[in-house]
């Protein structure tokens, strides 16, 4: 059997990857009146007084909801909330399993930007954070801001952002390694969606200055008529040479390509036109937008892929724990840029002395990932004046 | 301490009375590629093909959200979604403890009719069942109205359907006791709100002919003008004598009294004039309609309330689990009308030989209850023809 047919087997087995347990035996008329009526009374009436007492007397300081409307699936693209609910029990499990945190499946049956803003607003009491999963752009810049401008609890879509701290940490190893400093770098990002704007803001908050994006309809250039809101924002900010033409053009001489995009847009002719000592980090999935081999006969220096199965694999698992691990120690209220540029920072200085070509990013095994980037996170928010405990 | 002291410190002690683990451990690349990416792609196909599919390969089948907006919390009143969480994380975990089910405490920001609607709308396809709780009548009717009507799993009010139940199971007992047929009996509840108003519907599904609701405003009669719809449609149902005036009208000769409404209002001399061999279930709380000597001391036959420190306590706890339960194990569409009926006489006939004026209803920790409701809930869908497995 392959991999998707063990799968399914293991998934028909357990009926669910989560389950929920009390904390506490109720098997006695004491444990009954102390756990619910009624005792539990006085934890109402100590929340009606202090709202913020319900980080003390109720689960609400260490869940958080893994929710989707099932728009943009992995590579299964608009397949609905319930087709996408194994992959979001598989999130909430990660989240127990790399971060201790109870985290929750909320899969939506509807996809209207209103009502997904709409409905999270309105469970959001129940939980400390919220992650944003699978929800496709443009949309998914708007039900987050929207979402961070009313609620008072992180909400993070990890889409975007675990995507894009997981690329900043390898890329500052990658360069550490070419000994190029970041803010010199020619960087080229090649898919423009919710994922290559994120990893774009995310490099320019930590320090890239030369980048220029390119989509499906060529680079992204102020004044281009084809560009998204999200797109003409990043416009502004990059792409200052006002670079017009193909990928191509825009990877002659570049030191960084990132793809996330699809498979085989870059050849081995365009990589061997980048610079000396080239970093190409090639995110499509499964099929990258060049294998590893052909990069490194073209000249690539550092090569990293999303997946498993070669050397340096870029893995969102490496983020989102540990930064809503962080986020939930101190309740913080948002996370910020410099969060999780913090959180990139300590994920690349945990391979230490171990930096070479082939690892520029910790295993997403090592148990030290989480804790550290937890605390980069927290020490950060606390930095910002984002934290409440 | 106190009951309300000692349940704040176990609430400090726990920070959330329930938790959310893995069922699988994901310690390596191989176990991380078959509960998440790439081979939980075979899963989210194969629910896309066929929805129903996520009853075999997510939790769905076995979870239950318990949703409030906190606008009726035990003797609280609106203390809103978030003050409720205690309450909701207890339901939550006796959902568990009694009947095996993963359930979610889910509190609303909002109390909007609307919003609840759209909000439960929006995150149904996560959950197998939806038990709606604490919400304020006449809202609650309308809400558990439009979504029975809207989704394609479960949704049961347990503040009303809950107490319709246990209470209808205890009457069946009591009346037994006395030798009184149902379908002859006079009953009068008081108190015509959410809980009043199920209870006495599920009565007359179980053989009742006989009932008059008071309400602080009079009895419920046909052509009242202060009747609220449900009150209305009750009174075309009911006292069909067209009996107006008050509470102590409706009790002269009565066979049974129901009380879910305010402390002291069943007195002795009330009491005295019921009919022979009476009932008395008084279930206001934490202060009862009528204390249980008192009433046995005015001649009452059978006494119960809702206290754990009385005999013959009437307690949800007794219910909600098992109809749950027996409704996922069938994957029913629906908790019918006949499927409460079913429940209260499952649970009426646990009591068997120990039948007697102490004991018309079983121990909240009989560990028989839960499968015994499941069972004849189950059963009543297949014969209704609402199973769907």
């Amino acid at each position: 059997m392959d991999i998707y047919q063990r799968s399914l087997a293991l998934h028909a087995e357990l009926r669910g990857k989560w389950e929920m347990r009390s904390r506490i035996p109720v098997d006695s008329r004491e444990a009954l009146s102390l756990a619910y009526t009624p005792g539990v009374a006085q934890a109402c009436k100590e929340i009606a007084k202090d709202p913020s007492a319900a980080y003390a007397y109720t689960r609400k300081w260490n869940t958080v909801a893994v929710v989707s409307d099932g728009s943009a699936v992995l590579g299964l693209g608009n397949i609905g909330g319930l087709a996408g609910l194994p992959v979001m029990e598989g999130k909430s499990i990660l989240f127990r399993e790399f971060a201790g945190i109870d985290s929750v499946p909320i899969v939506l049956s509807g996809q209207d930007e209103d009502d997904i803003v709409r409905t999270v607003q309105m469970i959001a009491p129940s939980f400390g954070g919220i992650n944003l999963e699978d929800i496709c752009a443009p949309k998914c810049f708007a039900v987050e801001r929207r979402l961070k401008e009313t609620l008072d609890i992180p909400v993070f879509h990890d889409d975007q952002h675990g995507t894009a701290i997981v690329v900043s940490a390898a890329l500052f190893n990658a360069l550490k390694l070419a000994d190029k400093p970041i803010e010199s770098a020619r960087i080229v990002i090649c898919g423009a969606g919710s994922a290559g704007i994120a990893i774009c803001k995310l490099l320019l908050e930590g320090g890239a200055r030369d980048i220029v994006m390119a989509d499906r309809n060529g680079l992204v250039c102020e004044g281009e008529p084809w560009l998204t809101d999200a797109q003409s924002e990043i416009a502004r900010r990059t792409n200052r040479g006002m670079l017009r033409g193909t990928l191509a053009d825009a990877v002659r001489g570049a030191d960084v390509f990132i793809g996330v995009s699809a498979p085989r847009q870059l050849t081995k002719e365009m990589v061997a036109g980048m610079a000396e000592k080239s970093v190409v980090f090639a995110m499509a999935n499964p099929e990258p937008e060049i294998y590893p081999q052909d990069a490194l006969d073209a000249g690539a220096f550092v090569v990293g892929t999303g997946r498993s199965d070669f050397p340096n694999q870029i893995n969102n698992v490496l983020a989102f724990p540990g930064v809503f691990r962080g986020a939930l120690d101190v309740r913080a209220k948002e996370i910020s840029e410099g969060m999780k540029v913090a959180a990139a920072r300590a994920l690349a200085a945990l391979v230490g002395e171990d930096l070479s070509r082939e690892c520029i990013i910790p295993s997403a095994f090592d148990k030290r990932v989480a804790p550290a980037v937890a605390q980069a996170v927290a020490e950060q928010a606390r930095r910002e004046g984002l934290a409440r405990a």
